[in-house]
């Protein structure tokens, strides 16, 4: 397989086409940005574990029926995947409040929503990925009805599948960030990464002090100090609930 | 009627207990605000005016068999109202895309919707008066799921109604906002005020220059001058035409 030209360069990963055209190769960066790229920086090593994390979380959600656009990791900061139609949607999971749901709605942290709550954002750096309604995504056109049928079912599936994957590795899953994409066939695939960088994950293991708690992209946005630690301490916990469910 | 208690001071207005404890005495004050109150100033006569519009308006709606809390006028500035227990909700009803809806969609100012889009905002200064999904209304309890049904059907009729009449005053509607509250009985009804400085009215006379066009608390939130002109350019407007409907 030689690499060939870039298409697409986001604030995390770089995508390169392939010799075929149904595959791309996904290059994780070490590259850190929050508040919509107005802070930046860099976590060291944080390509190499967002790559080792999210291949793991793929490999478990393809084994659980979910189907994503992994294929393998030709190298520790690499991911072969299916190259897809990206539908200009995030699509955020909470189990509980933080974050902009927080600053938003006037939710205290870490309040425990009564079910998971499923919400969808634009996906437009130039407009700061704001919150849509359903009327304003319909609106847009930037899915079908169907498709966000869709997506909301797979969403909760996946965070059913992660909770529990989560749990074994003694963290909290708070809440989360998936993309989507369409395939030749028009089918929906989970897309982008599932890592440090785009959810939420808390420590069950230190209950006494919140920000000690934070196993996420919330050490470097809020300046918790020891991000790298953190991002090593998921993937080894992630690689640890793998071999002990082999 | 002898004026007692201030029960209630807002950007525009000052509710004040009446003898009857089911009345509220609203006074309109000429303060403007915009910007969530960052930007503060002072609009000549505005308090009369927009009473007189809102006044005028809301006798309207009534005859079309909408329900508002409106009594009557006893001075120029004073509506008398129902003493109603407000839901901590803006509806915003939109035609014509502009304001906020422009800068979290990248819609174009003046793009013509499809259809009316009723919208819910968390009527909240501390928290900027955000945005709502269905999800985040029902989880903070707002309101129940049949009043929201009633307040969005209730708000297109209102939009059908308001964009008749104000097409008879050659003006075109582009948006506007709502409050609803909830009397003794657990009814719904219209409340607040219909005016310049909760509507954006553009003036059909005038299609060369969008910004001569503006009839709105625009021209205060953007700087475009002859504000108190367009304020007391709608009144004059709304008094012909009831005077020719009658």
């Amino acid at each position: 397989m030689s690499v060939k030209t870039r298409v697409y360069e986001g604030k995390a990963k770089i995508l390169y086409t392939t010799d075929d055209p149904e595959i791309l190769l996904a290059e994780f960066k070490d590259d850190a940005t929050a508040f919509n790229a107005q802070k930046r920086g860099s976590i060291e090593k944080k390509g190499v574990i967002n790559c080792s994390i999210s291949s793991q979380i793929f490999q478990q959600l393809e084994a659980h029926g979910i189907r994503t656009h992994y294929i393998d990791t030709p190298a520790p900061d690499q991911m072969r995947v299916k190259a897809l139609k990206i539908l200009p949607l995030e699509v955020v999971v909470r189990n509980i409040a933080a974050g902009s749901l927080c600053q938003q709605t006037g939710l205290a942290l870490g309040t425990v929503l009564k079910k998971p709550l499923v919400e969808f954002y634009y996906k437009n750096d130039q407009l700061g990925d704001p919150l849509l309604t359903s009327d304003r995504l319909f609106l847009l056109e930037l899915a079908t009805p169907e498709q966000v049928d869709t997506i909301a079912h797979l969403a909760l599936q996946i965070n059913k599948s992660l909770c529990d994957f989560f749990g074994r590795c003694n963290i909290t899953l708070v809440d989360f960030k998936l993309e989507f994409g369409l395939d030749a066939q028009q089918q929906l695939l989970l897309a982008d990464e599932i890592s440090p960088d785009t959810s939420r994950l808390w420590d069950n293991s230190k209950q006494s002090d919140p920000n000690l708690r934070v196993l996420d992209k919330d050490r470097f946005r809020r300046d918790l100090g020891n991000v790298e630690n953190a991002y090593q301490e998921v993937l080894q916990r992630v690689l640890k609930a793998i071999e002990s469910s082999n």
